[in-house]
């Protein structure tokens, strides 16, 4: 039997679930302090860009340009922040994050700057319901 | 007349010319801390990853793939980290390091961790020497 997708529990823990896109999740990590997603795609023991096929390199960067513009149309940032780094969570993910001049780690990387400040339920809410609607 | 590329004054100071692949220059980050690269897109005036045209953003993940996999055969890493970050140098740039378990800033990300070490002249010409060598 092959083996199925499983999300990281550290990424669980972190992140909502806004909707499933052809190769990844899409997920918002539960941080005020940027709009701050990531995209998982649904493969199993990948750590690397490089270990995906051809074909899912394309898909993920087709998913993290599609991510990209819609952060830019709803949030309007400064710069748009795109990495995969998982030093920590070995499962690939990909960061997209919308950064701007007067975020709380500007111009510095965001990761391990400034604890998270988790969202309302009724916000997450909000952010639900509009991503859901961004087609996959 | 068109404008022509030109790198960043920044980017020009923190990094050594290696090659000229079909999209980008391959260059190396002046800091012994980490194999630590950049691809820079001779192309001008662009900030973000998705305002390069459709075929240039196909080019630039296939250099990016191609150079993660020459860090990996040359450098063994535990984890490559691959990112388009420009907050402060707006001029697009991709960053491709390959990280350790014992290196300066693991499991953090590197940017702003340690002082940047120098390459010797020495170790410099071995290295352009090397990289001039990949196949673009």
């Amino acid at each position: 039997m092959s083996e199925q997708f499983q999300l990281h529990p550290q990424l669980a823990k972190d992140s909502i679930w806004l909707a499933d896109w052809p190769l990844c999740q899409l997920r918002l990590i539960n941080d005020t302090n940027y709009p701050w997603f990531i995209l998982v795609p649904r493969r199993v023991n990948i750590k690397e860009v490089i270990d995906l096929t051809e074909e899912d390199q394309t898909s993920l960067w087709q998913e993290s340009a599609k991510l990209s513009r819609l952060i830019r149309v709803k949030y309007n940032p400064e710069k748009l922040n795109v990495a995969a780094l998982g030093n920590i969570v070995p499962q690939l993910h990909l960061h997209v994050i919308g950064r701007f001049i007067e975020d709380a780690a500007w111009p510095a990387p965001i990761w391990g700057k400034v604890a998270p400040q988790p969202y309302t339920k009724q916000q997450l809410s909000v952010l639900q319901q509009d991503w859901s609607a961004a087609e996959s």
